[in-house]
Order: C-alpha cells, then sequence, then structure tokens
C-alpha cells in the first residue's frame, strides 16, 4: 500500500467516526488491520484517535511491520495490547469514546473496558462497509488474483488422470499457484462425482474415474486480495442429466449477472437466480447466490434472500448459483464481477458462462 | 470421532458446566464445535442443555454433519442460528444459565442475549481446558499428523535447486501433503538467508542461492489435528556463526524438553531455555517458547514468561526456541511434545534435537 492510499483509508475512516460522534476506534479484526495499515501479520491492532494511526504489534512483527506500513507509528509491545491502548488512551486530557468493532471477542472487549480509562460504542461493519467498495488499483489486483488462479487449473487439468484423488488435484492446483508467488486463497475444494452434492465437501481420497463428473471451487491469494471462482467438468461423455442441470445454473448465473447494477438490491438478484433454477425443475441450493470479497473471501455485501444491502458501484461481489442432488452430482458456476454505476463488469473471465467442457484424461 | 468419545466428551463439558453453576451453554468457537459434535464444518453451532446437545447448521452442511456427527441432534436451521437458540431456550419452564464463550464476537453475544430468554455467564477456556488434555487416540493422530509432514519435507527437499523460489519450496511441500490426504496445518513458511530472522515470514519469490541457510516451519493437518514443526539447514557448506547459533538453539530445546513434566510451571521453561541463549551470548527471541496445539495450531497451555499454566499431563506442546539476527539469518528448532506425569514424549521424532545438516542442492 502507498501512502496516499493508506492517507485516504485513514481519511475515510476518520470521517466515518466523526459522523458517528467518536473519538477514535479500537481495530482488532485482521483484515481490518491490514486495510487501515497496510500490515499483513497477525496478532496485532489498530488504534485510531482522530486522524492519527498506531499499529500495536509484537516483537515478531516489527521488522514486517516497518516494511509494510507508510501511514502510521509502529508500536512493539512488551505487554498486552490492553495495557499499550490504556497507556495511549491516558495521554487524552478527556476520556475519548472509542468504536469498537462487532467482531471483537468478549473477553478481549472486556479487558479493553477493564483497562482503558474511555467511553465505548459498539460500530457494527464500520470498516467493512468502507472496503466493501474497491478502488481501481484493488480491482487489479483482484483481477491478477483470479488470472493465477485461472494459470493454475489450467495447467493441474493438463496433469489430470483416472485414479487421481481429489486431494492430489487440489494439492496440484495449489501448488501452481505457490508457483507464481500466490497461495490458495482457501482450501480448494474439489469434488468427483456425487461428492459435489455437499457445497463444502472437503476433498479425500476419492480416485477419479471415467466419465466422473468434477466441481473444482478455487481462489488464489495476491497481495491479500482473494479470488474465488467455481468450474465443473465432465469426463470423457456427458450425461444428459448432468448438461440439463449445467445448463439451467449457467442460465440462473446469467440472469443474475445481468440484473447487476449499482442501486438492485441484493435479495432481487437471488432471487431471480432461484427463480431460473426452480423453474428448470431442479431443487433450488441452500446458500446464498453470493458474497463480496477483497482482503478476506467473505466480505460485504451479502447476495441471500434475506439480504438488505443494496449493490453499490465498487463493490466486488460473487455470482454461484448451483444445483446439488444428494448421491448423484452437484454444480455450481461462480464467477466475481465488479458492480458499475450501470452494470457490472465480470473479471474472472472475459466471455460469456462457459459451455460445459468434456475433459480429456490419461 | 466415535459414540464413546463422543459422550465421554459431552458428559466432561457438562460436569465442568455443573461445577460452574451453569445449566448449558451456547458454543461458536468453531474447534470447540468439532471437539464436542465431531462436526468440522464451518458457519455451525453446538448448544447444550445438561447432556443434551444440538449441533445448529445450515443445508449446505446437513450431509456433511448426519457423516460426522454421532451424539447429538442435529438442527438444519432455515433461520438465524440465535433464532435457533431461543426456540430451544423457550422449551424450558425456567430461564436456563447458559456459558458464553470468550471468543464469541460482542455483536453475536448481543443477539443471543436479545433472543434468548435466559441468563447469560461468561466462561473462560471452558472447553480449551478440556480439550488441552489429549487422550491417546488424539496423540496417535498427532503422531501420524507429523509423520505426514515428515515425509512430504522429505520428498521436496530431494527436489531442492538453487534458483528455487520460497513460494515454490512451500508449494512442493504443501502439494506432498496433499498426495497424502492431509492439508497443511497453516501456510508453510520457508524462509531463505536473512528472510529467516522475521519468525513470520511470508514465503516470497526469493530465490535460493548457493551456500544460503533455509528455515522452514509447517505442519500437516490430518483427521483435524495439527503438527507445528520448524527445521534448519544449510545449502552447501555450513557457515561457523551458523553452526554456534544452532547449537545454541538445539541446546535451548534439549534443556527445555529435559525440564518438562506434570506440575512444572511452563514460565520457568520459557526461562530455562533463554538462559541458555543468552548465556550463548546472542539476543533472546521475541516470541514464546512454545503453544499446545490439537484441533487448532495454538490452543493451550501456553509457553512464555508471562504464563500462569502449570503443565499437566495429556498435554501436547510445541518447543520451539530461536535465534534471529536482522539482516543475517534466523534459526528455530521446533518439535511437539507429549507430557507425562514423570517427563515428556518428543512425538515429532524419535532421536534428539537433529545436527545441522548441509543439504546438497542441484
Amino acid at each position: 500500500m502507498d501512502a496516499k492510499t493508506a492517507k485516504k483509508r485513514t481519511a475515510a475512516v476518520a470521517a466515518a467516526l466523526k459522523e458517528r460522534g467518536l473519538t477514535g476506534a479500537v481495530i482488532t479484526d485482521r483484515a481490518n488491520v491490514t486495510f487501515l495499515t497496510g500490515f499483513g501479520g497477525d496478532d496485532s491492532w489498530a488504534f485510531i484517535i482522530g486522524r492519527r494511526l498506531w499499529l500495536l504489534t509484537d516483537s515478531r512483527y516489527t521488522e514486517q511491520a516497518q516494511n509494510e506500513c507508510v501511514a502510521c507509528k509502529i508500536i512493539q509491545c512488551k505487554g498486552s495490547l490492553y495495557a499499550e491502548v490504556a497507556k495511549i488512551v491516558a495521554r487524552f486530557k478527556s476520556a475519548p469514546t472509542l468504536g469498537i468493532e462487532n467482531t471483537t471477542p468478549v473477553a478481549v472487549f472486556d479487558q479493553i473496558k477493564k483497562k482503558a480509562k474511555a467511553r465505548f460504542k459498539k460500530v457494527p461493519n464500520l470498516i467493512m462497509q468502507i472496503r466493501a467498495i474497491k478502488r481501481p488499483a484493488e480491482v487489479a489486483i483482484l483481477r491478477h488474483a483470479s488470472r493465477i488462479a485461472d494459470k493454475a487449473l489450467d495447467r493441474a487439468l493438463k496433469r489430470l488422470k483416472v485414479g487421481m484423488t481429489e486431494s492430489e488435484l487440489a494439492g496440484l492446483i495449489e501448488f501452481e499457484m505457490r508457483k507464481s508467488g500466490a497461495v490458495a486463497a482457501f482450501e480448494t475444494i474439489v469434488c468427483f462425482g456425487p461428492n459435489a452434492s455437499r457445497p463444502h465437501h472437503i476433498p479425500g481420497k476419492r480416485r477419479l474415474r471415467k466419465n466422473d463428473t468434477i466441481l473444482i471451487d478455487f481462489g488464489a491469494k495476491h497481495k491479500g486480495y482473494n479470488s474465488d471462482k467455481t468450474r465443473c467438468f465432465a469426463v470423457g461423455k456427458i450425461k444428459r442429466e448432468f448438461q440439463k442441470a449445467y445448463d439451467a445454473v449457467a442460465l440462473a448465473q446469467k440472469t443474475a449477472i445481468d440484473l447487476i447494477a449499482e442501486g438492485v438490491k441484493a435479495k432481487d438478484i437471488d432471487a431471480a437466480a432461484r427463480k431460473v433454477i426452480a423453474e428448470a425443475g431442479f431443487p433450488v441450493f441452500g446458500h446464498g447466490l453470493g458474497h463480496g470479497l477483497g482482503l478476506e473471501v467473505h466480505e460485504l455485501p451479502v447476495l441471500f434472500p434475506k439480504s438488505k444491502d443494496k449493490l453499490k458501484a465498487g463493490q466486488v461481489v460473487t455470482v454461484e448459483p448451483g444445483i446439488y442432488i444428494p448421491g448423484r452430482f452437484g454444480i455450481r458456476i461462480e464467477d466475481d464481477v465488479l458492480v458499475t454505476k450501470t452494470g457490472c463488469k465480470i473479471i474472472t473471465r472475459t466471455k460469456t458462462t462457459p459451455p460445459l467442457r468434456a475433459l480429456k484424461c490419461k
């Protein structure tokens, strides 16, 4: 992160805090700490008062913080992070009113309250909402993350073999991402045959068979940002039922993507995708249609039936309808799109929803 | 998890709750949910009242839960998990007193309080303390996880090449774990040369050079349990200063391990290791000496200067002293040991601290 971006982010958070009548905030959420300070390590907090920003960390991370943080004061804590917050707070004549994030663990909040002489107010999604709107530089990183993932998948599929385990194929994809200097955004999901009916199946020892079906849900993490994509394939001959379900999912995805634009209600997009699948005579999926993504794989906004979110330009969301038939197969097609004022741009591919591919396999 | 183990765990948690005057507890911590119910998925809670146990999950995980849970009632929630807790609570004539874990996010606790007619009490580390004592079956899984990791490292080191990036070597190790059906317990840390002075360095594009030094911190996750181990190597010729530092770290580790037994204070073990390193004329490490491990990579007890923990038989802890010289090199030697009544058993290796190996490299 460059100094200009860092200052912009600090200013945006400072303004949001001021709007809520807060002097500052204790930021314990890891991704929010990264967003605000640039620091990518663990076990550290950001602390903001007005426009002054501190990173509270320990000696394991000092060198890393010095390399990564450009616009905040780095404090190498010898005691607890609580004690350091209390120390900074004590410098102020009148007790500040500090925001506390929704995700802060109850015990951490109790300790902060106990140690620091300040008033506290819980602030739901304060930084998450700012993070949800991506700047062009962030979108470029997300695009690049997706390209790394695509390249990894292509290379791995070239080594596809009957008899290979799900775990091995997942490992191959992840290894190819590593070769590009990235890591897996999450544990790669590879499902052969009926295993794909579980949307969050863990790749295991199931071996690839002739005429199997494959579902791969994968992403790369590049410069801290995550891509997230799902593709399905058939090995050898495509069965008619599988093709029919695939076409329904593809149409559901296209219908949803065509609706996406600033101001549209997330739940309406979710409903449109479900309608296509129901009308094709298949059971509707039990998960949401999609979610924001960026520094975390799951961010705001959320696209699901009860979502109260309205899309805003600059948000990046997944669109991932599916059909799951227990004991038979599972299909999900997932792409990442950037919401714009008038529509959206698909950042995980250039063309329309890919047709079902039959893979050749040794 | 078999039904007998499941029942034992439920009984242990029920007894601990009763001891604290609690009717039950809402378990939101993922690893604690796994420990209690056997369920390995995400976004789900366990709910216990007396000895009655529920898993609250959603349709994405129903199939997985049915396969994994043997002694609890699985509820596929259509609304929120909060609403489901409220529904169960409403069945009781008098409002129960429920334990809430330390790690529960503040907003989640607020919602539970709002929805469920019950009294609440925060319970620090209730299940964590029970989890810290491993049963023989768990130790066997941890041993096996370590063997998978060792095999992966051996195979990856055979493919070591001058010019290879840190990220590529990390990827190779992880791919070999995948081939054994396991996954990396955490993002594998590979540091070449001076990069090792940052204990949590992220493997990057730095390429291996002739006469480089290597630090690898890695572990495998097998059946939900994590191993954690660090090894250092020299490529080609070993430099005298590196050997001297390595010997000091090895002696610090041996000194610490020799002290470990039930009843010993964690901070005393930590202090003994630091003393060896200071006496050898090197700067002492900024991180703790070690931590418990199991379903999570970091569990109770903690071995660091301010730890209040006393070791108990059945705990499994890492012992990982280090020497870090910024701009020069970093060394850490880490093994996992099982605390016994009279001493400890090293589960990540059979022999003494390994001597420094000079690797041959293409």
